[in-house]
């Protein structure tokens, strides 16, 4: 089992903080990736250098194109290279001259179709000289320092505002289409990366890099199979110890495996290994692709509850019922509110409310009544998480029920339940873009809290074994 | 058992299809219920004569207020009672003589709160002379006559197109998000009853008018405790032969069903003798909120497959592998297709292109190969149903591809996965809005792709039974 020293490790920050940036491939069609990559650096906030090279063209964009990486006038941290895979080797040798720190190989054509020897060529030619990323890959996206080598244009696929996330994906399409709908959720990502067929760097340096990343609250990883599954396993149970990570792992079926292996020529591993091998690892396993994001959102934004017994406050008793039967059905329990939290409730509130949990402060609940039943049960010792239902269509309801969440001080994690239409959207969006998850379910906030739960056992064991 | 009579079960079209309205309890106040309801009115396409009922007011958004039902000019089909519960016998008795058909009494402080008496009252008072739905509920919604006594405005809680799906809720509150988030999505609703307290009208008697309504192709129910669980029972024997219908159960744990009781005070029962119930008698069991929508739309818009081999046609290879994967843990096939199938496609696209299922087209695919592929997959008899995975973060696929889906010729399933931000969102949209479902994730897809095998393997038996 070959260790990852933290050097090569620390290598990788030229990925995320380049300060120059070669565009290798750019075309003068702005349908081709080569352009459209280029033309995002230039539009974006990126604050390094970027340079475009092209031996066909002397401007592109309004920008001089340099015949090759070598001709650049100053030192470049990373290469972003978009030419026809048979020209990729001669491109890599220029960056070795050059000597550029990484590059990011967009360039398909390569072991997924078989073209296995090319690939090994890639690994040969840079082991020890530069970090590739790639090939076959859409690339990197640091939402901080607007690194972006995404080829897909930004009216076809937003980008996500700065968050904690960050998020590995053995798919390139698979990532875009999340960042796009992290984006308009508005759930904040740190970076993104896809890896694709991993000639160097693979999911394993990546988490490395990440768990010591400041930036990055969770990581998320969609992984079709393990380049090593046994130092995954060793390096997960490491990192899990001080960073959560959810997983989704495709091809978890014969089916999926087979497909997998046409898709990127990697061999999938059997499901119920996988799951034994997460759980052993504390890493957390998603079984979908809202899970993936909707775990890694509660885990990176909310701290964690001590134990399993959740509190419902709900202006609708029917999203209190389907709260109830979600998170038993989960595992978790109905927190037994205490005589006093019960006491100072009935107080406040009218006469027709029944103060229980869930706690249903029916459809006249405004803000204040929101505040009362929050107030009482985060300060109940018997009350370890608290699953906030705010049903927006309801006139009492106004927008401030926003600052008082994210305003309340709390070391309990608060999740939100919200379902309808745009005016909800709004809100939910809000939310997210401070901190507070939300949801468009009970099933998928309950299931998001097992999460919650679950890391914090996996915390806890470590504290034990430190004891 | 009572069986219901089709005299009674036809009456509730004034529900429905009333030529005049009184709202009674208009206020002045332009929060308040009763003028929220009568401004819905007015400025919608409503065809028919809305009167306002106030003693205490001579105009009211600039129609004439009457002292009450009474004094009304002409006769009245249905009237929205929106007054306080005490008051609420004495309107009726003037509904009676004025021999109004139908009323929603949207009025809450009754038997939710213990006020049994005077909820029997209204039982009593109406019993064979008018048809009454309430109280306590938010009311009914018809997509086509524009009849609509939700009191949530309309910059709260949008309105569904028209559309195949008939939803009952017994909360309200549901009723309304579930509303305002099939708005938001495009997909239509032909009718919406929230049900309450059923002093009069339950879901029995609509199930079997709904199973008549031609404008119904699906019946949606949220219900946290049945009237009558054997008529429940014994009518969806018979009504699911005809009409697919699908449930979802709030209070299906104890703790839910705990939680049921001081919601509504109805009792709700045991989940796995309502899961046992409902799988004999062929309705489709939602587990969650989003169950019970996806698979209403499936099953209201497409036909039904034969069988359960399914073909999955993509642009990105990761989605493929997660739809397999889904299918597969959700009891379904991957249909193995025929010579002829592969041979063709394989003719048309080009080289680098793995003709399999899941049948992944790559980034490059446009419209024109999706045809190619959609033609062949859907005349190969070895496949029942086509998942189609749509990215639309890659450039390569235009709009062009709803018109395609939209106006395919075939008597084959279709259900489309699709994954993103605004732009995915737009053409979701627009792909629900012309009767294909869409849905966001693969699992959810393949889920909702059981739902029409499952209801296809209900309508089987009934053939077979009649053979």
């Amino acid at each position: 089992m070959q260790l990852r020293s933290e050097k090569k490790t620390s290598q990788l920050r030229y990925f995320f903080k380049p300060e120059s940036v070669a565009v290798v491939g750019v075309s003068r069609n702005p349908g081709k990736f080569g352009h459209i990559i280029f033309e995002n650096f230039l539009k974006s906030k990126y604050k390094g250098h970027v340079y475009a090279v092209n031996p066909k063209a002397d401007m592109i964009l309004g920008k001089k194109c340099y015949p090759s990486v070598k001709e650049i006038p100053s030192s470049i941290d990373l290469a972003v290279i978009v030419v026809p895979a048979v020209e990729v080797e001669a491109v890599l040798h220029d960056c070795i001259r050059k000597r550029v720190k990484a590059a990011v190989i967009v360039s398909a054509g390569f072991s997924e179709i078989g073209h296995t020897d090319m690939e090994k060529k890639i690994t040969e030619v840079t082991r020890n000289k530069m970090r590739v990323i790639g090939p076959n890959v859409i690339g990197i996206f640091d939402s901080h320092t607007h690194v972006d080598t995404i080829f897909n244009p930004t009216h076809r696929q937003e980008r996500p505002p700065e968050g904690k996330i960050s998020f590995i994906s053995q798919s390139g399409a698979f990532g875009a289409a999340i960042m796009d709908w992290s984006a308009s959720e508005g759930i904040g990502l740190s970076k993104f990366i896809s890896i694709g067929n991993r000639a160097d760097v693979d999911e394993v340096d990546l988490l490395e890099y990440l768990a010591r990343d400041k930036r990055t609250g969770a990581i998320a990883i969609y992984l079709e199979g393990a380049k090593n599954g046994r130092l995954l396993f060793e390096t997960l149970k490491r990192i899990t110890k001080r960073k959560p990570v959810v997983l989704l792992k495709a091809g978890r079926t014969k089916e999926g495996s087979s497909a997998v292996s046409s898709h990127t020529g990697s061999m999938a591993g059997e499901s119920d290994i996988y799951t034994g091998m997460l759980k052993q690892s504390g890493t957390i396993e998603a079984k979908s692709i809202e899970e993936l994001f909707e775990f890694s959102k509660a885990l990176a934004y909310q701290p964690l509850p001590k134990s399993n017994r959740i509190a419902v406050i709900t202006n609708g008793g029917g999203f209190g019922v389907l709260c109830a039967d979600a998170l038993i059905e989960n595992g978790l329990k109905l927190a037994k509110l205490s005589d006093s939290t019960i006491k100072v409730v009935r107080k406040h509130v009218p006469d027709y409310i029944i103060v229980s949990n869930p706690m249903d402060l029916t459809g006249d609940a405004g803000c204040s009544r929101y505040e009362i039943a929050l107030n009482a049960v985060m300060n109940d010792p018997s009350v370890d998480a608290v699953i906030v239902v705010l049903l927006l269509q309801i006139s009492a309801l106004q927008s401030d029920i926003v600052d008082l969440l994210v305003n309340f001080k709390t070391k309990k994690p608060i999740l939100v339940c919200s379902t309808g239409g745009e005016y909800t959207n709004l809100h939910k969006k809000m939310l997210e873009k401070r901190g507070i998850p939300t949801y468009s379910s009970p099933e998928r906030a309950a299931k998001a809290m097992l999460a919650l739960v679950e890391y914090s056992q996996v915390i806890k064991k470590k504290i034990l074994s430190q004891a």
